[in-house]
């Protein structure tokens, strides 16, 4: 397969770049470097990624941009990036993806465990995995030519968790949450979340 | 208590009223009738509103605009009012209201079960009652001066199914619905998505 990494160039999308490039072709894409350039933010950027990057059979989204901080510390430019790039941005890359996928392709988007187990200070990535978990379950009915589309809901990534002095035990390397990546996109699965550490 | 009702003048919104009127004090607030007048587009709105009626000791929102519609007739601005109207609008009353709730007051949100059991045509109603859930779920946790946050979760209501020529014995009456919201502003219960039919 010929497959779209969008965020290749993080540590969960390279780890996922990593896993799958024995077997397929591999785009990477990014804001600031990649085989291509995109902004998230903006449908228009989008667009011009897929037209550069002509037809693919799979599109893996690990990006998105949505701020930690406390509730009432949250201003209203926190929820518009949350809302416009981590959610829109990868509903984006459904929305314009789909007409540059070929048929039974795929498309895996990045959730996550905050949805569903929220913590201080995570208001607008939770709100933002939650929307993203049921805009898959909703697309997924609705997509035509086979084309599939799953959210993978990662947990901590061990790696980011020893950076930032956290005790590690509780993650998942992200070796390990790639394989959920690697699951959705060579699985049958359509509509669902794969909550990373059950794949581990 | 003193209960704020927004879209008090809707089927579900007038069954809660219904409901709660006998033992408590109604405030009814609506896009274009109620006792105060609130556009849930807009934060200013909203802020003019709360500063208009004074402390309450609770505050439902059964409001929100979200279209039905295929997901590849969906464009910008269908995806734009279900994030700035149901999901913004509701977020917003508790980012506001907070500060005009007393001491252990609540807030109760309208998300509904397409987060979870969407169809076709429901993507942008999906995305946005996921993100509800998941907000609510969040802010929970960071709510100060026992202030809770519930989303309700209802069915279709079989009066709009009746409407609509549906058949509505899957659905629920808009006063069996409101049973929900009033176990959600009477209750103890912080960050729960409350399943309409399970308290009909």
């Amino acid at each position: 397969m010929k497959i779209l990494i969008v965020g290749a160039t993080g540590l969960i999308g390279g780890a996922v770049a990593n896993a799958l490039s024995a077997n397929h072709e591999i785009i990477s894409a990014g804001y600031s470097d990649g085989d291509v350039k995109v902004d998230l933010g903006s449908k228009a950027s989008i667009n011009a990624m897929f037209t550069a990057i002509g037809k693919v059979d799979a599109v893996i989204s690990t990006a998105g941009l949505a701020g930690f901080a406390p509730f009432n510390e949250l201003d209203d430019a926190a929820y518009d990036l949350a809302l416009s790039n981590k959610l829109m941005g990868q509903v984006n890359l459904v929305r314009v993806g789909q007409d540059h996928v070929s048929d039974d392709g795929s498309f895996v988007l990045t959730a996550g465990i905050l949805s569903r187990q929220p913590m201080p200070g995570s208001v607008v990535i939770s709100m933002a995995n939650g929307a993203l978990e049921s805009f898959a379950k909703a697309a997924s009915l609705e997509l035509d030519r086979g084309l599939r589309v799953n959210t993978v809901s990662p947990v901590f990534v061990k790696e980011t968790m020893v950076k930032m002095g956290m005790d590690p035990r509780s993650g998942l390397s992200a070796a390990d949450t790639a394989k959920a990546y690697v699951a959705a996109v060579t699985g049958n699965m359509n509509g669902e979340t794969l909550d990373a550490p059950d794949f581990a």
